[in-house]
């Protein structure tokens, strides 16, 4: 049923901010292997990152009215994001939506749908991942709803929950685990950070992670 | 039936010129959102541009004899607008052919076809819309058309269209209304400059647009 | 049946530091039009470039415990060839394993699975040719083979044949024809070279090839 | 511009039904390879055949406000010719209007979106070429055209033009050429009957169309 | 993480059966247009018909550990609903866990993987919705869940959740809702029964929705 | 480079009869779950089964000149196997080669291409297995190989080896393996016959496969 809700639960802008400087594989690994969106959902442009909580948006494909709606709904900070289904060929968020939304104060777009204007939405550095990109016109025609959960590219979103962006796609962080899953990413970027100094060093991660055994184990030959 | 037209209308050059300095997607709205090629056709590297009355070619999946004589027919400016089936394993045009084609001032191209040597071609500065890259052979065995009506990726063009592409895809402008589209995406573009200077200083599109007596017509509620 | 050879025949060094400085199209061509992987192969960056002899590694689809074991067991100028089915949603290499792979000197990674850490790939400069980016967990628990003849992209490729990767794909040179390739792709550039010259002269393919003959006899009819 | 054509040219009754009961590949070939919609239209259970004069409906994707009135608009006998654009997730057509359209004698419904309650459309042998299937909803919010030109999978249709369909696709005869392509597409069948007879007796399409002097002129080699 | 639940609550058994006799369509339209997974799972045979309540299940792709596990956990009556991601080289599911989940009573099969031996199980008419078909074999190596909430195509759902299947796809009917969805899918079909009789005489779908009014009052006109 | 070998090692015919009486599944596994094409390739109609020793064709995309000079090649009972390519949009077999083909005694058709005339090769009982169907024309100009070995959907076929084809996809044995394939698929499918058995009852595969104690080693809990 459509209906927006204005006041949602937050997470502390500190993790947020420490989440952000983090990678989205990472995370990904940290918190389980979860939370990844499909492989479909990309940057328009090498390099982008965002990092926010999620203001979560549900519309009919090839329809922005609600998108419209959601710049004025979230919150600073927030990173849109956007159940749009797959419709390839009607953008839903171009120039005009990005100023507007840059303007609000607002840290990134994430949607099933596609885009246009993305020379100039490179150029103003506001961070969109999306499905593709189209120039044609898509309709203000149907209802939907703003911060309710939403599933976008097969992962179940509520509004609050922490979204991290960067070039290997786009994971979400559920707002309960934020500080558990950014612990155990710091955790794990040590772990990694130890590792490479040993590949470089001349060792192997068969060594490392003693894969000869589990290989041999599993009846292995090598000649 | 095969054949070659040397002689067809073409647009006024200035208005041409003028064409090129707007972006797609303007010129799609203005011209009552019609003309986009399906999203399929890509720049082959972002920050590609062009425009010029098409050329237009229609060959067989996977064979460019065709695009070889459409570069001897070609007028200068002229962007060769290429039906060429969706084939993805052949490549039509490269390094050779922009070279000749460079050197004849074709100002671009745009196929349904794959293309190769893109790093050629973008140091050499010509502009290439296609559905891919693949290094791949093709025939030169099979007639077609050159300066006939075709479609290229869902849109009817004739020779003499003119077509501009960029980042967000692919437009094609009617010869007949060529001047009518360039004064309504002079129009369009002004108040799109208005709305963004509006929306920084923190209108939301949602009052801008007057969506929220729309979306409450609509029916939906909010809390 | 899952094994490892470690000892395989290699070529000559100067052919793969000479064919290193070919297109890959130029190869594809001059073999005979062959050996070019499908068009869906692609560089992670454009401008990504690499060339040697093939370590061929099969694996489970998204598992990725066979090219751990390849990275210890190639030689040092290898490109780690890797079939490892059409699975878009796990990717089978990373920064740590790139970080793995240039400590012990290997040359690149072609695989029909995908990757992540793109950005950080791209910084340390090691060219990886894939399917996609995912940044999702792949399974350490299926063997394979190292060293065996494999299919990735539609071409067999057996251990030491030479891969050539660029920005228009990848092409496989089987070993026992490196020097005849090489030579006949030399031969290529040159007859290409001349051409060019000639075409920015003014001349046309049409002209250079004698397609107006070839066109008229097939029925072609021009006004 | 939105717009509705009530009278257009029709072809000859006697043509059409003679033209339904030839098969869509021979009608193809005999047009001169040509008026085939691409391979992604396809009948929605295998065995359906439909012929009529196309009434041409243009909408915007996932969007079936047009395809009401089409019913309405349509003559006996027409096919629905709906150019609905490439969108899988919302069907615009089911048993409702099948239902109207079969009280209205229309013969049958190609469009380039998908349709839903395939089974009872099926069990009321009403034909339809779609491009998938979808319960879910599509809107009745955006105009159209109705006997305009319009471009379905690739081919330009006009009203009137002739729509034959059966399990290799669609494919459109042009109004002007009906009688034309009816005599060919008969010669054709008659032709093909021969060379079949032949096949039975022992003779191959190798002997009956002289490839062996073919690829022998191309430099075939056997052993 | 990887966890079994035993006891799940279950929908009203008369509910279940008398939603079973509705299709999908009307169920989905009548529970306000949700609930509908992607158009890509498919029956594996025309004319197949599953209603139930889910008995859900998360795998890693390509691998059907868990399903095994389910087969033993499902109650009778239940539908395995099963996300196994996209991985389209790999079955999850063939002719001995058909066997197997037959003779347990389970009601059907929906998986957004692959299956195979389709002969065989049309044969024993059980009913399979999937993505496609492989004879390739998966791995029995990952962990999952087994009647924990899941996203399968697109659409969230819970242990008991009611599950029908037909010709036009899968839809989910939450378990709290379902007396309310039954009964609004009865008045809607219903509806329909009187509309069609309606069209049947010779009314259009214009008429009987005011849709000429619409049509005028957004600027339609027709000549 | 182009050439046709015309004699070639053939299997036993006993075993070939033999092993078409298996399903494809069985045989995959059998085999060390080897040989299976990709899943694109599937018969055009359910119910399709053929058997045979591969008579091996490549092409160019688009073009079955090739094919033609196959059927004159090849022995009666075999299987054409054929590489060509991906392309969608012109089939490269159609009635007059299937009938051609029957006369000659060819025991069906492997393709990586699309056909034509479905309706026609089925009430003929003619099996084909391919990408798909498209009544569009294709080149008879360029040249190929017959009997050379060839790679078809991901797997390398030689003249000779086995094909077998059902509603689950296409296996290939290599010859050289058909005793061992066929004596190991029996033991394979007697084994699933006494599990089924098992099965029916009232046996889990997780009893049967022991899978309990594998789950519980890997850390699985229930409640």
């Amino acid at each position: 049923m459509p209906h927006i809700i204005h006041t949602v639960p937050r997470p502390d802008p500190q993790i947020v901010a420490a989440l952000g400087k983090l990678g989205t594989a990472t995370i990904h690994e940290a918190q389980g292997q979860s939370g990844a969106l499909a492989h479909t959902i990309r940057p328009i442009f090498a390099g982008m990152k965002c990092c926010g909580p999620a203001c979560t948006v549900k519309s009919h494909g090839g329809d922005n009215l609600m998108l419209h709606k959601a710049i004025a709904v979230a919150q600073p900070g927030d990173v849109i994001m956007h159940d749009g289904e797959d419709w390839f060929e009607s953008n839903v968020w171009g120039e005009i939506m990005t100023t507007g939304a840059m303007a609000r104060g607002i840290a990134g777009l994430v949607t099933s749908g596609v885009v246009r204007d993305t020379e100039a939405i490179h150029a103003k550095g506001f961070p969109v991942f999306s499905q593709g990109v189209s120039m044609k016109w898509c309709t203000k025609a149907a209802l939907g709803t703003i911060n309710h959960p939403i599933i976008v590219a097969g992962v179940a979103i509520n509004p609050g929950d922490i979204i991290v962006g960067d070039d290997d796609g786009v994971v979400v962080i559920p707002l309960a685990r934020a500080a558990e899953v950014l612990e155990k990413s710091l955790a794990r970027e040590e772990k990694e950070r130890v590792m490479m100094a040993q590949l470089k060093q001349g060792k192997t991660t068969v060594e490392l992670l003693g894969l000869d055994k589990l290989l041999a184990g599993m009846g292995l030959t090598e000649e």
